[in-house]
């Protein structure tokens, strides 16, 4: 896929340094392709519900910024870019020393793109087995 | 829709204190009734995106939550309650003071339960706008 | 809601009858107001999957052209309306004599239009069910 | 993936053969192994909506009929599968001579089993383009 935006790179970074959930959350950007984002997520106590996995939603919280811009590496610069709606499938219980989703783009149009994204639990022997999987589309809002 | 647990309100009220998440970003449990469960979050700096709305996990965070809940009102006591899976659609950018889900039960099944939660965000001047519509599928797990 | 294409009705009809696949199922047209479109399919016993139920498939068809004109009635006159996405939760066999779906628009944008559309199965003695409830997002091609 | 049914082709085959409408529509089994099953439709213009393309009901009826197959290859020996849910992203207009549906367990649960389809739309020349996506849930009925 091609990118439009040659800074695409930098302005996901920018913008993800912009979230202000994504530090609450202590989520950090891992790899920016075209058409693909990857977000790390250590494993915290104060994310998780009442038997200690990850809450659905902060696993939902990472894949739908990692969809976000998995859509944004894509569109023209000056663009930004909001989720439409996701929809998500929890696999597994949401356990691991580290959590990692990776969008990958599957369509980008004009206006609307679709993203999956899988999230994965790391265990501390590095394993990794995938917990919940994402699929969604975004909008291009043109400036 | 008839409780078959007779202390759902403190079992959910229980549980719900045993979710580090909910305490991490604010939110409380506003109404327990048998099939109906709200939420409220009131707005903070910390939990939004890079235009200083709600981030759509945040939003998916209380609304999936509530959703549990709901469904959980339901059932058998000693049971326990996990999201399958759940479908979002934004509509508006989530603004305001506070914020509050409504998730209300749809289809109580003997394993499945079928849940949605609208999610409003509260104006100043107390007027509500929806901003988010979730649809999802929960799962009882019988001890 | 207020519809801005005056003939909204008659363009509903007139596409709807331009619906090759509603006639191959037998479905028509019920009801046509400003947000909100009722499509009624009499049972067939070569719509059913094997256990003699409506197929997902069928509900999904009957659910997805209500949604379609549920928005429709809203655009303005000489547009195109395309499904983007919707997702299906399934509640009950689909079993009746006769199905009728009611499609409302939950929130009408310019570009997007996000329904939601319940299905219902009607027993001999007319008692209704619901059977399906579909979440959708249709899109707007202005001409 | 391992299948528990040994016959587990033979019971594909035989349940597909008593879905009327895919008689109806005119679509066949064309690929059954474990985890995944394919499905193929020839283009028929009374399967249409009102712009000559595939309707979204129709797409939707060979992606969740392979869903459902592609779980119940690997449910035990005299199991039923039901869908629970699915959700489509439609990512181009559905059109060719052909459409095939490609569907892959994604998780294979004890209840549940979360299943993915792909539609592909096939030319003159055989190109295939990716028109729809599914994720869905499947739910095993034990005898």
């Amino acid at each position: 896929m091609n990118p439009r935006n040659p800074s695409f790179a930098e302005d996901v970074a920018r913008t993800f340094a912009k979230q202000p959930i994504m530090n609450l959350i202590g989520a950090r950007l891992s790899l920016v392709e075209p058409g693909v984002v990857e977000i790390t997520l250590p494993y915290r106590a104060d994310l998780t519900q009442q038997h200690g996995y990850l809450h659905a939603g902060v696993v939902t919280t990472i894949a739908d910024s990692a969809c976000g811009y998995a859509a944004f590496t894509l569109m023209p610069a000056g663009s930004n870019v909001l989720s439409v709606e996701f929809k998500v499938n929890l696999l597994r219980p949401a356990q691991g020393v580290e959590f990692v989703t990776r969008a990958e783009v599957i369509r980008a149009g004009q206006t609307l793109t679709v993203v999956r994204a899988d999230v994965f639990g790391i265990a501390k022997n590095e394993e990794r087995e995938l917990v919940a999987t994402m699929q969604g589309t975004m909008i291009c809002l043109h400036k």
